[in-house]
């Protein structure tokens, strides 16, 4: 049994402590979107590529020196799975990744270049949390969840704190709004926290809106059955937890939703004006107000969170359409 | 008639200084290259997406307060146009571009957006170099070379002076080596002045490695008639002048080549491992890294010089192949 400790802004404050003692901040840059100018918080430039390092590295750390031996476990196929292994190896502990025997070689090699060890399950016949729940019970590890868990969600609201710092050195001046991508919702309810006084926008692929339908109904609505394809593999969650959920319904957080054209739009956005490789789950905050969807407003945060993708994927994304090329225009 | 300054070290620190006050450092990422470690100085992340604009800053803030009004002309279809464009639009100043009538559309419009003036000649029947004296003498305007000027090679050496200090502050070490793209030599000459101690390597498509050629024979070899076509459009200079050669022949830099393939390799590597978009001429010295026309070394400095590109091309790039998807590796 998991003591239900709840993520606090104290616990933000620490969790970017200690961030800021072993990694430089992501860039925060500066756009004009629809002649506004927005602060962009590049986590795509993070060393494995997206913000999850953060949590992980803060959920980690609070490891007890006597249990740290006996490592930790995860499932994911993707971003939390390399944050979690980046963590881990810098700490020198074992790390256990769950992932579908079916994933796809580039992420299994990259998780394993991160000196993880990986479990494979069968995606139609096995429960990945159960096999990660025995995991852990057998080797005394600590699982690391990839959301519902107040440490990760204190340490993914360290980009909010850094954010705030670079908004007020480069002269941005104050964050309103911060506009997020959301999965299972940890960035975004770590963002709340960690600026207290900003709305907040959650922002989903169209079908994968639960969080969205939920602020709105005021209760959990997990993914309706039969949710479309989507690119925004790292948005697929298909229920948020109540520990997001409560931070960012006390916050009156909106929810929005975006097309895949969107996604794909905001993905050529950020290669031509910012010159950054930004996922499609990574991309959605950026879709939100480009599409419009979000209306442009000064001291508004867009976070880009993560630029793990496909080549092959990520070339037909740029090649769709080129209407504007790289040429800068600020 | 212009007096032949010479670029010196002092005044690499001084466009440093000046650098530092209006544009926070671009990222410097340490990435391993067959497993050693390098330091990538990302200027592709600058504002308009490459490193022209310190030279143009460092050149325009010289100008005496009296002779601003009456602006600056500069010919380019590239990056030194945007450069020039930007220092002159953040001065209050104007800005004349001479430009090719048959430049792509993207760059006119991206160098207008910055507020310059754009007058078209022809590229077969006229001279850019005579337009932009005649335009300059008939206004009284400030004629800023791309690469043949005192200030201009200051000013790029600034990225050298940046990259030290953050080398240094995040424990990289001290740049024993930089690895440069080389065009005119503006760059090169630049950080060979802002790391006096350092090796210097020029980079340059094959065809074009006037600079390498010139180098080895000890006095200015021009590029040969009829170079092969390449992607590197930001380095394709038919001469390089006595102010950047003599610099770097002082300095016994060394001139290498790499093909077209070896870009295009270099610029997926970026997009896959940095999460960065990198034009084909700012991916050369990475490209010669990556191909082992270098040799990895602990201390060095590569420069990914800009990331101004047609996105359709870069998006043919990276669909050449792909090897390796956008998974992490470090």
């Amino acid at each position: 049994m998991t003591f239900l400790r709840q993520p606090t802004r104290a616990g933000v404050r620490d969790a970017a402590a200690k961030v800021a003692a072993i990694l430089p901040p992501t860039p925060l840059f500066v756009a004009e979107v629809h002649g506004t100018p927005v602060a962009f918080k590049a986590e795509c430039l993070q060393p494995m590529g997206a913000f999850k390092l953060r949590g992980a590295w803060h959920r980690l750390t609070a490891i007890a020196a006597e249990d740290r031996a006996r490592g930790v476990v995860a499932f994911s196929s993707g971003n939390h799975a390399q944050g979690v292994a980046w963590a881990a190896r810098r700490l020198s502990m074992p790390s256990v990744i769950v992932m579908p025997s079916d994933a796809p070689k580039v992420k299994r090699d990259a998780t394993l270049a991160m000196g993880a060890e990986l479990v494979d399950y069968d995606r139609k016949t096995e429960s990945r949390e159960k096999i990660a729940a025995h995991l852990a019970h057998a080797r005394g590890a600590v699982l690391v969840p990839s959301f519902d868990d107040a440490w990760i969600i204190e340490g993914q609201g360290s980009a909010g704190v850094e954010a705030a710092a670079q908004a007020d050195a480069t002269g941005f001046g104050p964050i309103t709004r911060v506009v997020s991508p959301c999965g299972g919702g940890g960035l975004a309810a770590g963002l709340a926290l960690a600026l207290p006084d900003a709305a907040i926008v959650t922002v989903e692929p169209e079908g994968w809106d639960d969080m969205a339908r939920s602020l709105d109904a005021g209760w959990i609505e997990p993914v309706r059955d039969d949710p479309p394809p989507t690119a925004c593999d790292s948005l697929q969650t298909m229920r948020v937890s109540e520990r997001t959920f409560e931070v960012l319904a006390r916050r009156d957080a909106l929810g929005v939703a975006v097309s895949e054209a969107e996604v794909r739009a905001a993905q050529r956005w950020a290669a031509s004006r910012l010159r950054l490789v930004v996922e499609p789950g990574g991309a959605v905050a950026l879709a939100a107000m480009l599409a419009g969807r979000v209306a442009p407003m000064s001291g508004t945060l867009v976070l880009l969170s993560g630029g793990n993708t496909d080549l092959a994927d990520y070339a037909r994304v740029l090649a769709e359409e080129a209407p504007a090329a790289l040429a800068a225009t600020s």
